[in-house]
């Protein structure tokens, strides 16, 4: 689908405008004029002849041709009638400016699927309802009331919130930043952050995509399309709303430590999207994304006029994991010679505090000359003799024959820096207004440059047993046992290619010796139970029998308690299992987000999972290489590794746990949440396994 | 010691005062001028005979009288010059402007000496060298090359980088900050941050601390002043350098968990003191303890024209810990009867995009009334229909109504919301660049009341065997045996109150039998040498040994095993010892940092510490209250208590052996290092047992 119409619109219809100044008919019709939109404006008012100077239509028929876009800012009640009009005459692409649908209850709700249906069967294609509307710059098109026309630029804006572009948009003049388009999407009622990342993807004028969300309606096709188009153009969003979103999560155990915010950061990892915190920090990396080369390294360099604010700046880099430039000894040499005696050669730069443009211009240059830097981070603090506009020509000059390393400036300062900055920013170097700050953008960008060039994805597929589990599944989903104990659960997991422990299940005490006596001694004893998910709770767990009237004891004990504890749970038996003694304990799991989809988790195992909290997640499916990244994002990988001594576990193969799992959970989409938990994994040679599993599957 | 002198100077001479500008010696006395100075100034400079239509002296003698003050700008190697002829003229307080002493190492660190000589001598005061100089503006004294005088007010700042208070001047200007003093410590040769620190604290006009530092010469003495200090004022510091410095810390191992940067977060935990990371958040947080009261408790609303920008504040305040506050049923009645349908009722409330000052007003008032509110953060997005100037008004209106509660503000913007911020500044209400930045604000204002009325520090002493303890420290000092290993470190501990394994050391294999069957088995072997920190590492350890054979093989095989791999490691035999078998591992620990005293460390036990760095830090000594929250500090402390049916173990216990090892350390400031790892503790009711320890001793 494209938004071609909504930004190329050759002529706007304005249902609604409105001659009394403060009201939002007024500002779009303003602000369209203002714009010095090239194309046909027709204000739609029964009650007016004239506004602004210009003709006024009494309804969309009598204008006498079909406005490529619709702007309808009339009482929420009367859009359905306006949005009747717009089909009849034939409209195809309609902005609905007004509020009070969804977003006020029930009633409202109504009201918009009223307006969709209409919408829907005449072809139309709404943005809104509750949208600021539509900003496209180079068309000189402001159907909006965001306020002036903002300068045309390299960054597509998507914006949830409306009264937010406002704020965006003055925070982006002032900081010298041009936009291509700038969508409000409102409600989302029909063009939803989808629709406008897919136009803003295919459109030539925006290199750079940035946006505000609070949701993303799907997240599976928003990864895809959002992957495809991080190769090409860095996405920068912001998406709020994380903590309240927490508190809606899943409330079982493993899932309720992968709040929605979790899934968020999924999506954004795995679609290279580059999350911003705030609309500051957005600000931030924009101007460097638009105006600066992307870095060839993660080395910087640092050149200061302030002691301090070096060693602030270098606190910066180091506690961010980029790289503190050494400096080439042909660099310092260099530099001894053009610069006082007093002045630090070596990185972070000292000029002193006397230092006037010809020295920052100097010293600049001869970093940057240097093979071992690749970003140039230039600090500069207002002294009496400072002259911040000659010293920010001077950057600019240098930086422009260094066309290939990135150049950030940081003027500390407000009053005495001002001009320095303007002049900064009409240079396209980018200006921070803290060392902090200017560092945080560089991690972002080196980031960004290696999320594009990590190796392709490349899925693995297992030889499963595929049949077997539907058939599992099937039978759970037909009776509505949503929940898969750990016996079946196990048996579906052998079917991936898991192994399990020997087990069996017995209904009778002197079964449970019997099967004990094949297996072997020790043996556990487990409640089997769909009804029961933690066990050990209630007494339904018995570890390290060794004799057959253990295992008689703990039988006759565990089916005498559980019952008076749970007496509406279905016990179907007791489970007499392997006794698997040596290994780590860690836990693998899937919970499947209703927005973003299958969130993989690693995690330490036992019951030190919710306490430790030490857990990875990443979004199904899984390569190699991320499934082995999981691992690594824990601290509980430091335990895997061999430490003080002790052997190592083989990380490769626990790792293929999670693709197998990973492979589970995409090809069965019914399959909600899966705990293995705890998975035990033995030095390298040995197989790890699945001591205790579960799952929850649901209807799809 | 009083800077008395330096603050109310009422005659300044300024010794390489210059007529060309753009020197520095021109730029200091062309600010003492242009401040309006009451006092006396005098040029000296013998190759001028008035400079800015001031009388020149040609030296401190001809003046012919004694300056209060004297400002040194001569180059280096003339300094000890001038400084003899302050000692002859009998001047008392003296800052050294001029750079190039210990900064440019060793020639620049003897000049320092001889410079530092001269004055000791003569009981004269420096500040500097490399100081940028003092500023009062009260007294119309700019003694300084660090610009324009700055407006009076309330902040008193200290700042070991002179370049970076000029942009801090510059920064605080356009937030509307005041300060009594601004002091520039440079090298520190004489005066330090102690000494303003102490002045500052006791000047009337001070009423908020705030200062750049890079470190700090007496951590034991600054924490001390700072904390009497803080209960009265805040203090709110930048410290950088913390990674560099982290690099140097020690290397034993469990040392290197303490950066010299966590020795710093523990002087200002323990003082009181708020931490800045950023010029910028430093005046975030002083405009807020500038203007406003200290809140009465944590409780926030939010009042918002955009949707988004109120979700952003609701994110940051749940992440930060405050309270989001809960609006009474009273407060939404009145607020639906004044504000739009359409408009957010609850918290945060939405005053809708077309809010007027009226709306804003309205909605401050009520909400600010209701008892579950103590600070309100007021957010603005420019919308074409916005008049930020007027809400400004609104805001600064009713914030004064209400002096008891604490009101901050963010405009969204830049252009558009430039007058109204400049008009919030004025009227006291501090205002932030993004919701993030002033919720944070809230947060350390919190976390400061919150440290203010915390309980007296009372530091319980226990009964101990000091004598015993000082005989051991004695005799290796003596020996020049700086290792104390773990057989007598655990006789010290025994001596303060620690349980220790029932252990005995044995020379040969039989003596370790017979020891073996005096303890019962079973028994763990351990070597006993004072080279060999880590036993395990070099098979020093053998755990679990059931029968005579076992430990006769034992003992053999680590005699014959260790000399081959540490063949200069002095081994004095095997210790023998009783296998504590239950119970949790944890670590108690101590590492005394050069600057900042004794850190006490409780963690995680055994080799986890390692891997999983879950450690906490507190200075000693310690009271009851903070070594219990040592332990609430870590994860591991969810372990301890009673999870899923585990019983729990004794927190009091654990939090008591801390506090004994606090008082060890601070009674023996000799010992650098305690490390009990591990340190068992078993289910409430048992006695904690400390199975190893190891100590490091320093001639002090």
């Amino acid at each position: 689908m494209s938004l071609e119409k909504f930004f190329n619109a050759q002529s706007v219809a304005i249902v609604g405008a409105s001659r009394k100044k403060g009201k939002v008919g007024h500002e779009v019709l303003s602000n369209m004029i203002a714009a010095g939109f090239k194309g046909k404006i027709f204000p739609v008012n029964p009650k007016a002849q004239t506004i602004k100077g210009l003709k006024c239509y009494a309804d969309l028929e009598s204008i006498g041709q079909i406005p490529d876009l619709v702007i309808i800012i009339v009482p929420a009640k009367l859009v359905p009638l306006v949005m009747q009009q717009c089909a009849k005459v034939g409209v195809k692409s309609v902005i609905i400016v007004t509020a009070g649908f969804r977003e006020v209850g029930k009633e409202g709700r109504k009201l918009e699927q009223q307006v969709v249906q209409i919408a829907k069967r005449a072809g139309i294609r709404i943005l809104g309802p509750n949208s600021l509307g539509v900003i496209v710059p180079t068309n000189n098109l402001n159907a909006s009331f965001g306020g002036q026309l903002p300068e045309a630029g390299a960054i597509g804006y998507i914006s949830q919130s409306g009264a937010l572009l406002a704020a965006i948009l003055d925070i982006a003049k002032a900081s010298g930043i041009g936009f291509s388009k700038l969508v409000s999407i409102g409600n989302k009622a029909d063009v939803d952050e989808l629709d406008v990342l897919k136009a803003l993807g295919a459109d030539p004028d925006t290199k750079i995509i940035a946006g505000y969300l609070e949701n993303i309606n799907d997240g599976d096709a928003f990864v895809r399309e959002a992957e495809r188009i991080s190769h090409r153009k860095p996405i920068l969003l912001i998406k709020s709303g994380g903590t309240s979103a927490g508190a809606r999560a899943a409330s079982s155990h493993t899932g309720s430590l992968a709040g929605s915010d979790t899934a968020y950061e999924c999506v954004f990892e795995r679609a290279g999207i580059i999350r911003c915190d705030s609309v500051k920090s957005q600000v931030d990396y924009t101007q460097a994304f638009a105006n600066q080369p992307l870095p060839k390294g993660t080395s910087v360099a640092v050149i200061t006029n302030a002691g301090g604010a070096g060693i602030m700046a270098s606190d910066a880099i180091e506690r961010s994991g980029l790289t503190f430039a050494k400096l080439s000894d042909e660099t310092v040499d260099k530099l001894a010679v053009g610069l006082p005696p007093a002045a630090s050669l070596h990185n972070p730069v000292d000029v002193l505090c006397d230092a006037l443009a010809e020295r920052y211009e100097f010293a600049l240059d001869v970093v940057l000359d240097d093979h071992n830097v690749d970003i140039a981070l230039v600090l500069l603090t207002p002294q009496a003799m400072t002259q911040p506009a000659d010293i920010a020509k001077a950057i600019i000059k240098i930086a422009r024959q260094n066309p290939e390393k990135l150049v950030l400036a940081c003027f500390l300062g407000v009053g005495k820096v001002e001009e320095g900055i303007r002049i900064l920013r009409e240079g396209k170097i980018p200006h921070y207004d803290s060392p902090e700050a200017a560092v945080a953008t560089i991690k972002v960008m080196t980031d960004y440059v290696r999320w594009r060039s990590r190796p392709k994805r490349v899925v693995k597929l297992f030889a499963v047993n595929r049949r077997k589990v539907g058939t599992i599944i099937e039978k759970h989903l037909r009776q509505g046992a949503y929940e898969i104990g750990e016996a079946e659960s196990k048996v579906i997991l052998q079917a991936y290619g898991f192994a399990t422990p020997k087990a069996a299940s017995a209904s009778t005490a002197e079964q449970a010796v019997s099967i004990a006596r094949q297996i072997g001694f020790p043996v556990v004893l487990k409640i089997w139970s769909p009804d029961i998910l933690h066990k050990t709770d209630v007494g339904g767990v018995k570890l390290g029998l060794n004799s057959p009237e253990e295992v008689m004891d703990a039988f006759d004990l565990m089916t005498y308690r559980v019952p008076k504890k749970l007496p509406d749970a279905n016990i179907l038996g007791v489970l007499v299992q392997e006794m698997v003694r040596t290994g780590r304990e860690v836990i693998l799991g899937m919970n499947r987000d209703p927005h973003c989809g299958p969130l993989m988790m690693f995690g330490m195992g036992g019951t030190m999972v919710e306490v430790l909290k030490d857990v990875s997640f990443y979004l199904a499916p899984l390569t190699a290489g991320e499934a082995k990244q999981m691992l690594v994002n824990t601290k509980t990988y430091q335990m895997l590794k061999p430490v003080r001594g002790q052997k190592g576990v083989d990380i490769g193969i626990i790792a293929e746990g999670l693709q197998r799992l990973s492979q589970l959970v995409t090809e069965f989409p019914q399959i909600q949440e899966v705990d293995i938990n705890p998975y035990v994994v033995g030095p390298e040679g040995t197989t790890p396994i699945a001591v205790d599993a579960r799952m929850r599957v649901e209807q799809v």
